[in-house]
């Protein structure tokens, strides 16, 4: 598995894991009717952050986005996003980024990675999370919405570099 | 004091807040090199959320704006920044403009309200949010850089509706 900085020729695939990703609605906080072009907005990240992919051969297993949390005052802090497509599940695609992300930030010199908004329920997430070192800063009670309307919290969880 | 809708003739006014607790840099994780139009953007809320001032006659002594938090699954929780010029502070205009944000925020059917990044060096902001019934959710550390370098952290507070 090769990760390496995305490439416009890579946007049709990421899309089509982010739009896996974003209509399942059951992980991360986006809008399920984000269009193409908001997808591409948002998840292609301007420096001084950067998008990347993770790669089989030519095939794009994964996807991540790796910059500071907040401008100013807070940009020391760095933040990060991935996702991995359905297909690719199991295989150390997201602990291969998750890894190639702290790398990133150290190099890049921030402080500290902070995850805002981990849903509790997406159990696979929160704990390669925790074995790479992040703890749960806090849990925002009822604050993320699953498809069938049960509201779980969502974790703020951080890591100094 | 009048709290009412931002509308466009305020917005000098409302820059000049903006800018001053920007350039500040000592209580919101925006960029202090914020441009007036970026500000503007930033600042002013499109529907589903809302943008506020409150008014002494034509004055402009705060600014507010209320909105969803995050969008999709994190929709039901809003979010809330408050601005006081620094000409106005000690008058009750903050606390106001909270109480104002809770009553929206609740009128238009929120369950919550969640505040991202309150640096704990703001005691005035902190304490006024804790006696209106907010309670720090947990604390990032070292994730505020205050003007003179010096790394405070930064709450995430949180009240049901």
């Amino acid at each position: 598995m090769l990760i390496r900085e995305f490439t416009d020729a890579d946007w049709p695939q990421v899309w089509s894991i982010v739009r896996e990703v974003v209509v399942a609605a059951d992980t991360f906080v986006y809008d399920p009717g984000l269009t193409e072009e908001s997808a591409r907005a948002m998840w292609v990240e301007a420096p001084p952050g950067v998008t990347v992919v993770a790669l089989d051969g030519d095939r794009v297993l994964g996807t991540a986005k790796i910059g500071p949390n907040k401008p100013g005052p807070g940009a020391h802090v760095a933040t990060a996003s991935f996702m991995v497509s359905a297909a690719a599940r199991g295989r150390g695609v997201g602990r291969a980024m998750v890894e190639y992300a702290l790398d990133w930030a150290r190099r890049q010199g921030y402080a500290a990675m902070q995850f805002n908004a981990v849903a509790e329920s997406n159990t696979w997430a929160v704990e390669l999370y925790r074995r790479l070192g992040f703890t749960v800063i806090g849990t925002v009670p009822e604050a993320f919405a699953l498809p069938d309307g049960k509201r779980v919290g969502l974790h703020i969880m951080h890591r100094f570099l």
